[in-house]
């Protein structure tokens, strides 16, 4: 059994059908071959079986945490959430900054696992080395904000000072396919539909007790050596130096400007990649500048709270006055992030900058993924326009926010036909309404804010993301933007197959330590090897640890096999290939060679057409039989049933 | 006892007469009081008695960490040496940087205590809980870097890497009376001839090993906050951020053209309050802005390394080839500080760049205080121009960087006459030759590179210093150059007697715990008060750690007045004051009014003339009778003989 984190049996097995939570440790081949967050809750998962219904008892959601989370490496803030997606039928992991990662770690725990469900909706209290399930019926119902100010009655401590909370909102709990978890600092595990898991599982909330079992380095030495190059690289970048770099001084959304200027910013549904581009076609009064973080910075932002252990401070915090049908609104929103903006602004047609904060905070109250709740509408305004939800009880226009407002409750709550159709996800509205013209899923999971036709390589990280299409598996804009690690160009195709199985890795390295991806701006994998070595007292090399990267990528990609996904799974929204909708401004006539780039990414991964070959399980070690890790033990939980 | 760092046992009590060596706790009562580091070795060496011999084998040398060295707190890669001084014949603390205190720390110890004196050179070795002594005659003679060349040969490991090594050089050997202690990070140990101490004691140099025994907080979430709130501040400060602020850019000698400025860098053996003055006064071709710290870096800059847990690297080490006496010299030294730079150079009476590079190196080398080092060829020069040292071998000319280069080889060696002079520091020479108007010694001590003509508030710190002239023991620039906490007049001299109170308690605290004094520019007493109690588990106000300072400056001066100095010792060399010499250009006619500045001063502290009263004795819990702590136990150490 390994010790991640300095003390033992630090994964709880909770059974939510019976209430039993047991313990124990993790398995010490499985935290060398899978890391730990996202590799080893992937794994945990996989364990499980690929082939559970995602809204089922048997469905097993994860709360990881890595070897690096809540240490003081740079940037640790961070904890995983693996669950298999009801929004893409793939295993799925979601992360979420904060400090609840790292009072997890300090409450001794290593990893949270969840089975089965409760008939009634509980809350787990996580304090000193044990888990404890309560009644949760009274706050159900509850926005995530109100649900964290009652249960931070209930609890001794201060949430936000030493006490976490993981919570879901009316979406978690009305089973709305892209549901999410969210924080006391708003932070939110927020793709891929976790909430909805949770709430399939009657478990409103998580509260962490912050203890006193911080991990310390097993090698002092190497740690610190690897910490302070990290802390000096990440100093020295012109995108992370404190208070220096873009996304410290703007955040996230650094990238609106960037993107629109490129046009690589999809645009009223993607159908455009800008707001310029709209504007000169339509006439409308668009502007993305408007929703830049430049212009939040300058005239919104109140606040830059910051994750544990992190010297960047990308979060905006906002306060604007709104006019909300007629009534006078204030509202204050933690973070203004680029994806948020991007979905619930300029993808659905309008720029209003103070309404986009207002909708980020009914989402985050509400529990929904932002990214996911504005494509939604996008898509919903594309149908209404082509009379595709005329039989209806209700259109959506362009650019509605008075309307995208409220609607965003009314999903949460799946209040009315059109909201309630909304709530079942790209893949349920474009099968129910044979919209698959209007959807800009991959895998069920629709594209994040960089333009495919724009940045090729996103195409392709979106067509081959084992959970559905992100911006986060291979961020392939730090090298098609940002020049990082070097510059390439963004409407060249050849290379970006390889670049993205590359990215793929590394940021599987870090999601599985837990690192924040915004390290890679600037660290590389020798940073990874010090203070991953440093910390756990291991003694991998760089190759060792890429393996690792590559072995967790494809235990994912076996698991969507298994599952029944293959090759013609990696796919694009038609609109992004040729024949489809051209780029326009600096993307003139563009499109996504998907074709070309998947054939150089499938020879790189040594895959056969999207489906890993028995030589590539054997190649990596990956164990195809039943799962040992925390199964074992009077856990109650069942073997790998594949 | 109390664990400062995660484990028991972690004094070692070396006694150097027999060869004994004992390991005992730290007192919890002494820790409550004194933190650690320099208030818990002033402690240690007041419970050996302040009647001491300083070179005799009753005097107590100790090298302590505080309870914050060696953690992952910012800034904390520092270790305190305390011991009685024979330059002054005080209690004198003298600190360095690099990674010598973290290994200690990691090694298993808070601190190392020596006792006696060996009858032969040896060296100790210090790894995983315990302290071995080993012969060192094959390396006596040797100077600092290649005693650590050779010791890195006999110990496992790597010097620099994973091994620290804290030696002496021939001056040490040689009693030079400002001998000091230099690391494999060329930091030093500077002021107050520790290493004259640690030569007396016929101890060569100390080993230490790295070890696995990192401490952790013993309240992860109260020092997460206290470090993420310094780290911000930091980054955040002009003076600081990383990359950015002056000290990161420039080191320490980013004041050089400030001080030059402000007609506040002594010039000439402080004839002068800047080289532009002298130049108008005597023609000279001197100009501070060539041995500034923006020349240094446009000019020879080759490295910026940095000490343990620091973000800001204010090292700034050069390479320079001089020519001298006809033979090419390359010439590779890891800092050229300010202080260094002031004292070889303009207080030398020249600004040739490259050439004090060499000398700062060869000082490292033999192990001699810069400051004190060009002080004494300054105030020789003098001296030689006003016919004192006639009846020496030989006499110095200012600015003879040629004999300048060599004589710091002599004078660690006792080499010649006037070597042999210069050995004894300020008061010696001073004694000898009735040169008392040509020394700029405090208590024997001379002073750095601050003119009290212009800055007042270094006036009255430099005379109460309770290790003699000193710019650290209250940093008074930080208000009166930098603004920092607030900008002060630093014409002004009501006012400075409290600020100068002020500051020497906090850099009492921060020394005590041991972090380095850089902070000051950035953090505050809520920073403090949040790291200490959140690493060592105590609960400390903001009013019980300044008593802490307080009672730690004010042991000191007790310990001083126990040895005999008392409020006339509290003075400054005669040209400062009024009928002394004034100051020119900016400081025009300006003299240091201490008289009216240490009636304000020893009100703010309750002395009577420089001398602590019974009452504050009592109000600060001053354990005036044998003391206890390292003392216990079968160590051999006798209690205090006071």
């Amino acid at each position: 059994m390994t010790d991640l984190g300095g003390f033992r049996d630090h994964v709880a097995h909770v059974d939510l059908t019976d209430g039993d939570v047991s313990y124990a440790g993790v398995d010490d081949e499985d935290a060398r071959k899978y890391i730990g967050a996202r590799g080893l809750g992937v794994k945990y998962v996989f364990d499980a079986g690929p082939d559970v219904d995602p809204m089922g008892p048997e469905n097993r959601l994860c709360f990881m945490n890595g070897p690096l989370t809540g240490t003081q490496t740079v940037m640790s803030g961070r904890i995983a959430v693996t669950t298999k997606s009801p929004l893409t039928g793939t295993v799925t992991d979601s992360h979420h900054g904060g400090w609840s990662g790292a009072r997890l770690k300090w409450a001794g725990f290593d990893g949270l696992v969840f089975d089965g469900a409760s008939d009634h909706p509980v809350y787990a209290v996580v304090e000193d080395g044990e888990v404890e399930l309560r009644d949760a019926r009274h706050i159900a119902g509850y926005g995530v904000h109100d649900t964290i100010d009652t249960l931070d009655d209930e609890v001794d401590g201060t949430v936000g000072r030493n006490v976490s909370v993981m919570a879901i909102g009316p979406a978690g709990e009305n089973g709305v396919k892209y549901a999410c978890i969210v924080n006391e600092d708003d932070r939110a595990s927020g793709r891929g539909g976790t909430g909805a898991v949770m709430g399939s599982k009657n478990l409103k909330a998580v509260v962490v007790k912050s203890g006193t079992r911080m991990p310390k380095p097993a090698e002092p030495e190497t740690f610190q050596e690897g910490y302070q190059q990290a802390m000096q690289v990440i100093q020295e970048s012109d995108v992370t130096a404190p208070n220096e770099g873009g996304l410290s001084l703007y955040g996230t959304n650094v990238l609106m400007n960037a993107t629109e200027e490129m046009d690589g910013l999809p645009t009223k549904n993607a159908k455009y990649t800008s707001t310029a581009a709209m504007h000169d076609a339509e006439g409308d009064d668009i502007d993305a500048e408007r929703v830049s973080g430049e212009n939040v910075r300058e005239n919104i932002l109140v606040d830059e709270p910051t994750c544990h252990s992190c010297p960047v401070a990308c979060k905006k915090e906002v306060e604007v006055d709104v006019l909300h049908k007629g009534e006078e609104m204030n509202v204050r929103t933690e973070s203004y992030e680029y994806e948020s903006a991007f979905a619930l602004g300029p993808n659905s047609g309008h720029t209003e900058r103070d309404e986009i904060a207002v909708m980020i905070q009914r989402c985050n109250d509400m529990g929904v993924d932002t990214i996911e709740m504005g494509n939604m509408m996008a898509m919903a305004m594309e149908m209404s326009e082509e009379g595709k939800l005329d039989g209806l009880d209700e259109q959506l226009d362009w650019g509605d926010t008075e309307r995208m407002i409220d609607l965003i409750e009314d999903v949460a709550n799946r209040d009315g036909e059109l909201a309630d159709a909304l709530a079942e996800g790209a893949n349920g509205i474009a099968e129910r309404f044979d919209a698959h013209d209007n959807s800009l899923a991959v895998k069920g999971q629709t594209i994040p804010a960089y333009d495919p036709r724009c940045m090729k390589g996103m195409g392709i990280a979106y067509a081959t993301s084992n959970r559905g299409a992100c911006h986060l598996r291979a961020y392939t804009p730090s090298a098609e933007i940002l020049g990082l690690p070097q510059k390439v160009d963004p409407y060249e195709y050849e290379g970006k197959g390889e670049l993205t199985a590359t990215f793929q890795d590394m940021h599987a390295i870090s999601d599985s330590f837990d690192i924040c991806k915004f390290n890679a701006f600037a660290e590389g994998i020798e940073e990874y090897v010090m203070q991953y070595n440093g910390m756990t007292g291991r003694d991998v090399s760089e190759d060792e640890l890429l393996e690792a990267g590559e072995r967790v990528y494809t235990l994912e990609r076996y698991y969507n096999n298994l599952a029944g996904f293959d090759g013609s799974d990696d796919s694009l929204p038609d609109r992004f290939l040729a024949d489809g909708i051209p780029g326009q401004g600096a993307s003139e006539g563009e499109y996504c060679e998907l074709p070309e780039m998947k054939e150089e990414y499938y020879e790189v991964r040594g895959w056969v057409d999207g489906v890993v070959p028995d030589e590539k399980l054997d190649e990596l070690d990956i164990d195809i039989g039943p799962g040992t890790g925390v199964s074992s033990g009077d856990s109650g939980v069942a073997p790998a049933d594949d």
